[in-house]
């Protein structure tokens, strides 16, 4: 099968981490974060575009200096089972935590929303990783790495055993039998594991595409473990096309050491791209861009995201950068031990640390339609990314992106011309998982050997 | 004010307890339960009749043998922020159980049904009472009455609290201050309790009814008390016409006990009603009812529910009904209590017991419209009820319901000839909470002494 790539959209309300200023956008309503409108037509103008999947990103721990969209949002799978109804064909990538949600729930949700769409469900499995965000579920201090991830591993495995509960036969309702239910296709799990003990079944049966995808972020140790292991779909980090490279072949090879076909294992790397009438105007526009969204305090407070929501306006900004690599471990530990390591070795202070991190860095998908579709091309063809997870500011550069872009990538045979599955699963190429109960009985019951 | 009678449809699919029959009824779909369409069509007829609000009920335990409706079917809040997005007035009541969710996890769902519905989410707070459910979240036995009810308690003060977390004017979005949140207007929580620590603030800010409705269903002593002290709407159990009498001036009296105003909180009794064109023909469409449901064996297995999901299917039909008086504790003890002690003071056998628990007993609400509506407005004027909570087989028969009975209740000036709010607090003529910190900052800044 030719290797096709894949899009997804981000979706955002008045800006998320990187958009502190989008709030000031004229184009974007004050509200939009919670506006449940203003995600429908993004999604609308996605699936008009052909994208995979419609992506919800997360978090549940605020402080006033964090990104505006961050403060007021709605719940992501409240959010998408309302986008659900309203679209018929694109994917729909909820994030939820598997620190602080029960399996047993999130089996019900994701099977929920799975069965409401119509089978374009996915779970965007996150550990969560702050110390802010373990207060507001009765715990000091959050679970550290091992303990997070080994509870995510064996929560996917309890969620997708509760999902084949029933077997796709298990409901005849016939008249003739009297016989609603066959009760032989119904199978608790009795799951008793580390972390969990969860008996089942589950009372909801399966979708179109069996399950709901599982989407994973892994950049530490630990999560691209977990994404080698689960992952299905995989939210890469963008930086540079090098960077990407090298996370994109360190991921396949570890889904091959796993065991698992890597084509099944499929790269969304972060894009953010910027498309003008020119490269020179799109170059003007990401600079201006930078520009509104360059707010110190705000950055300042959501660096202290990296550190377990740590406080830095309490620290002299012309100081060196505070002792906190022990905090590294309360957030984001490899995004807080590079911060720290880079801020000892060139001596700076936090003001430079916040600047450095944070200095003007446009997009590799900045310029012309045809300069973005080269960039896009090149990523993908050079084993950067299976797919990008697009992020826009407006509507309106969403609608840009569709327009000028994606018919490009569709010229080079690079993109679909039209959905050819209902599903989100047909959509990436990924197989409809056996009910595991049914396979077994397919065992137990050979089909004889005629050639 | 004068006093207004209020609807609400338990909406069903292929069929719940006491409808184990109604798959086998050629106007049911027979994936009705999992097909959300059913459910925005049912939430919008009843929209189309002014009904106040649409309940979903849940249930999160199933063996082979419940009813059809149990077995397969959506999670509650994600169904009804699918219906949120097809209706635009009638209130959305979703059941969650406050045992086996955490508080946070509460707060930010129902708040995001409140801002995607515009203020119409309501939250059924049910303790969840079978073994089978808690072994589905880890517990060997589910947790005792009064640690249940102490926690959900608890569960509704916290989350109450977390939706205040905004109040109404946090965020200016001013370009001339440079500021989108005033921080003087976010508030933590930093709730430490018996059974939760919750520090928040709730990344969600409140609705145009200020925070979503309480209801609750309460038939316990425990779960009176609870209802009279939080709840704003109380699904009651049905019975005769003097049973709801009795249950409705003891809540109404425990609310005023504990210092509520007892006309904000409305009681809602359980109505089955079946209209014909005549008494007598609605009589006959009763009987053929009951006998469409009679399935001894599903019968058999939904008692078990009682006392902990408990299988009867091991005892003999014939012999005197079990010894599991110390069985009622894991399931819904008032009922089982109630179960066991008939049995023992009739000498019932097991077969008996069940026979005698469902026999057939037509519903008060039975007959040609003007009979219905006749019983509607006794129950009502007579203290049974300040609304119903109604109960179909078909989308048919809410439809005949709402062609044929409510222009009958509007003659009367029973109910409303058009919807005069826009939220659930509107319809049910209950106040929009203040928020705590405002309120505490009015306090603060005393408003001077002019007459």
């Amino acid at each position: 099968m030719t290797r096709r790539l894949h899009l997804a959209v981000a979706a955002y309300g008045v800006g998320g981490p990187g958009q502190h200023g989008l709030w000031k956008d004229p184009r974007v309503p004050k509200n939009a974060s919670i506006d449940i409108q203003y995600y429908i037509r993004q999604a609308q103008i996605a699936q008009a575009a052909l994208f995979d999947a419609f992506f919800i990103v997360d978090s549940q721990f605020i402080t006033p200096d964090y990104p505006s969209h961050y403060l007021n949002r709605l719940e992501p799978l409240t959010l998408l089972s309302a986008v659900a109804t309203h679209t018929t064909h694109i994917g729909l990538v909820a994030t939820a935590s598997s620190t602080y949600n029960s399996p047993f729930n999130l089996a019900r949700r994701f099977a929920s929303l799975d069965l409401i769409s119509g089978g374009r469900a996915a779970w965007n499995v996150v550990t969560s990783f702050d110390t802010g965000t373990s207060r507001n579920y009765g715990l000091e201090e959050h679970l550290d790495y091992a303990t997070r991830y080994g509870r995510a591993l064996e929560a996917v495995q309890v969620v997708r055993g509760l999902w084949d509960s029933y077997e796709d036969d298990a409901f005849p309702a016939s008249l003739d039998d009297n016989q609603f239910l066959d009760p032989s296709k119904l199978h608790a799990l009795n799951h008793v594991g580390e972390h969990f003990s969860v008996a089942g079944p589950l009372n909801v049966s399966r979708s179109p595409q069996g399950q709901p995808v599982i989407f994973q972020a892994g950049v530490s140790e630990e999560g691209r473990n977990l994404a080698a292991q689960v992952a299905e779909g995989i939210y890469a980090p963008g930086g540079t096309r090098a960077q990407a490279q090298a996370y994109f072949s360190d991921i396949k090879q570890r889904a091959t050491a796993a065991g698992r076909d890597p084509d099944h294992v499929l790269i969304f790397t972060g894009a953010s791209p910027v498309v003008g009438s020119s490269d020179a105007q799109a170059h003007r526009r990401s600079r201006e861009i930078y520009d509104q969204d360059n707010d110190f305090d705000r950055k300042l407070g959501f660096l202290g995201r990296s550190f377990g929501a740590y406080d830095f306006a309490q620290h002299d900004l012309d100081a060196p950068f505070p002792d906190v690599a022990h905090l590294a471990e309360k957030g984001g530990r490899t995004a807080g031990q590079a911060i720290v390591d880079r801020a000892a070795s060139q001596g700076l202070t936090l003001r430079q640390v916040v600047e450095t991190l944070t200095e003007y860095r446009p997009s590799p998908f900045t310029g012309a339609p045809d300069t973005v579709a080269d960039a896009i091309e090149e990523w993908f063809t050079a084993g950067a990314a299976d797919g990008l997870n697009l992020r826009f500011r407006a509507l309106e550069d969403l609608e840009r992106f569709a327009g000028d872009v994606v018919p490009l990538l569709q010229k080079r045979g690079l993109f679909r011309t039209a959905y050819e599955h209902d599903t989100l699963r047909g959509h990436l190429g990924l197989p409809i998982p056996e009910n595991r109960h049914s396979v077994r009985d397919q065992e137990d019951f050979p089909r004889g050997g005629f050639a």
